[in-house]
């Protein structure tokens, strides 16, 4: 069993937690290995390893930060399913779902055999221009195609492997994982889809036809976006990170990911009480 | 190979595709049967069933009508699976979605063998009181939980079988089939889902909690509401079409049903051009 | 100066709010009366009037309760405006925004005339059969025209004085005030309208049609609503408590009330800090 | 009476419509310049003057082409307020309400003095840095502040002049006059607000916080929104057309301007009709 640490080092609440986490696995002879902003931010001698090849010998990634953290980290995850589990610094996220004070006895469970780990399917996003492809992302919560600041409003033909969807005047769409249908898939109208479905959400960003609705598909459909007429400033962005600028005829191809990310779930809350306290409903 | 026939008996194109259709079957010495108000409508001497029994004896089912039409006569289909023609005698409908100068071809190629079946699946929604269970239905779109007009707002406690989901004070709950994610669901702001999904899409209506949102779970999920409080006049409808009143701690139970629906689907119009046509998107 | 107390009496913080106004108001000397339900809770020999008669004698109307205790009381205030002083027993509502706690210090302020007090346009809904008006109802917050809950979609013919808006096929339509805008208006979809604008919001319930969209209009304008085809249990209902059937060809008109309700403000309270803390927003 | 002619130069149908109106004026021996465009489109020798001092000897302004080409000509009409008639030389437009086909009539109706004419409201939006105005907006439509594509949610202050509205965490805000309110508003899911009422309509784009909600001020308020947190990219547009770019604690001051925009109305199409044309609503 080897652990491997990545930490968001500019939070203030980032040390205490890395100092209790390092030392709890020391305490447990569990061999672990730090990413270098650890490293540095614990100013003592620990194994170290770049971001990117830490997965590939851990059994085990811990993430101590915010959601934003554990979205960078998986895309460093390799296809043979390493889980990951999130610590929140701040407030529980929807990915980082265990609280720093809840650390300790989550990772007992874990190396108890006991944890519960959910697999949650991944998007492949592909841009296309004239038949070559250009960028390929692999998303844990969403691709969107979106508009500068000061560009107009994108057209779109939208369709999947069953023919055309519609043609789209917006700002953009995203198409998310049911992990993403809570992050910006949500802020744009689209629904929450439990993370146990197999299923692709395309919600489109202020659409000009109003009666264009967020739409879940089978996880199954792959669809296939192509930039029409002449639009300035288009992107693709992968989970809010990365970025590709599209041209018209660019086509963008997002399909379900061969790879999959396994999350260790927080033994205390389901999905709905995590929606409850993230969300303001009454319950519980 | 014998068909059961059902109309909306006062619709004004219904006597004309009727003798349309009965003039092809009996053309192709197809064995047909038809329901009382076909018979009359006729008033000719035809081979007659009640709505109840036709199905039974039946190889295919032809509905003449509207969505309604269809929703109504889906309710005595038994647990074979019966496939179901829609013929709508107006626009198309998201069930009857074959119009009726397309009856002729739709149903040749239905006899030929090579005509595209679609399953979709259905709820079962049970009514317990104290424990007993009062009613049971089965539905093709959804099960609805409603106040009366002058009625107060409905307290509900709704949980899955994963636990609670939250304490919902609203006009009531839609509980829909992906089938049934375009009809009243649509209307109260859920989404759109693909009938290839197994899903089940939960949405309140106009709920007071702002952030309660439609979801959409995975088929295996059971949803159970319990009425709490002390509302006056709260019911459960199936299909828009049948209901039963419920009285306070009374508890609903919607799972997926073991039974399903085969529709015949029109050979020219795939699930998205149906819904350009019908919610007035572009493209196509 | 005389003042008119109406209470929730079954409210469990009723009795101790009472006690406490009615002993100030007899050390400060002032003159008052209750309604039936404050001087039966009392148990005590106070001077009585009933709810009805209760505010064309008074200065002032303290209500302790909630918005609904305050809706209704709004019914019996006459055509002179008698400001209204609302005590929410419980949490801070939309109308009674002065909690229990804040009741004395803010009577004083009222004696000392130093009272912010808000005027809030009223609504006036008339229900018409051939040509002859049924039923006529005063609305602080809205009138709502609503279907029972197995009855099918209402079609509608709607109307202002400028023309034609559309024919709606829903399962309602409200007509809401700037203050009932953050009521039923709000969990419908409608818009958040500031008090101090004088308009008229229409927000249909879940309307086939998904362009049709909340529409506010100057207060000016009448609307009228024609109930066409044939509807089972129609309801018009005014701010949620009172209503009448509606039958086929009722046409419902709604139009400023040229009555108006003066509310007593919160003095610590301004309009927004009102919405951050009724809807969690962040900020303040 | 003087007429000032500007065309959407690149439109197919511009030529035409220009030919025709030009000679229309001649007939009628009506004086009338035209801006570039139209000069060098016509090839012919006509008066010619630039767009920006076009409106200032005019007594009517001509736009032929789409609600982006009357926009743009509604950035140089003086204070002095000079009506515009709009044609579209498409569908006809929410600005440019008259087409092609029925612009000699309208133009004649303007000339007998029995044109209706509307006054509409606009917009001043104005940026600040460190106390100092860098920029001044006169927005018809909207001003809005958004990101860039690449760039994280935008945390804005927003206050009005009676104080805090929220601390918002969107992908940008809207402040549109009613005018705008069937422009970019709509599609953001904000309210339809009729052009008579003096009101601005605050719309969230894609706010973190569910609850955030479409908001209708009276005209009267002034609603200053600072750029908080240390976000990249944010700008403010003014009607979709030009833009400035904000940095952190950046304020945006948006107050009803004094000026305003005289619109020559589509004789044969009220507000509605025009609505059900655009939206597909359903009557007339």
């Amino acid at each position: 069993m080897r652990i491997g640490i990545i930490v968001k080092p500019k939070h203030e609440n980032a040390l205490p937690a890395l100092k209790e986490l390092v030392s709890f696995l020391k305490s447990e002879k569990v061999d672990f290995r730090v990413d270098p902003s650890s490293a540095e931010l614990l100013g003592a001698k620990v194994p170290v390893a770049e971001r990117a090849t830490l997965p590939k010998k851990s059994d085990l990634i811990i993430v101590l930060g915010g959601d934003g953290t554990l979205l960078a980290a998986a895309r460093h995850i390799p296809p043979r399913k390493i889980p990951i589990l999130g610590i929140n610094l701040g407030r529980v996220g929807f990915l980082t779902e265990i609280p720093a004070n809840e650390m300790v006895p989550a990772l007992k469970l874990f190396l108890a055999g006991k944890a519960s780990i959910q697999e949650r399917m991944m998007l492949e996003a592909s841009v296309f221009r004239k038949g070559k492809r250009l960028a390929k992302y692999r998303c844990l919560n969403d691709a969107v195609i979106t508009k500068g600041a000061l560009a107009r409003i994108v057209p779109m033909k939208v369709a999947t492997n069953s023919g055309l969807v519609a043609d789209v005047f917006a700002d953009g769409l995203i198409l998310s994982t049911p992990t993403g249908s809570t992050a910006y898939n949500l802020a744009a109208g689209g629904p929450i889809v439990m993370p146990g479905l197999n299923a692709l959400i395309m919600t489109p960003l202020c659409p000009q036809t109003l009666s264009l609705r967020p739409t879940v598909l089978p996880a199954e459909e792959t669809v296939e976006i192509t930039i029409v007429g002449n639009p300035e400033e288009v992107f693709l962005t992968s989970d809010g990170q990365m970025g590709s600028p599209l041209m018209p005829m660019d086509k963008v191809v997002v399909r379900r990911s061969s790879d999959s990310i396994s999350l260790v779930m927080n033994p205390r809350m389901d999905y709905f009480s995590l929606l409850r306290d993230k969300l303001g409903w009454a319950g519980g």
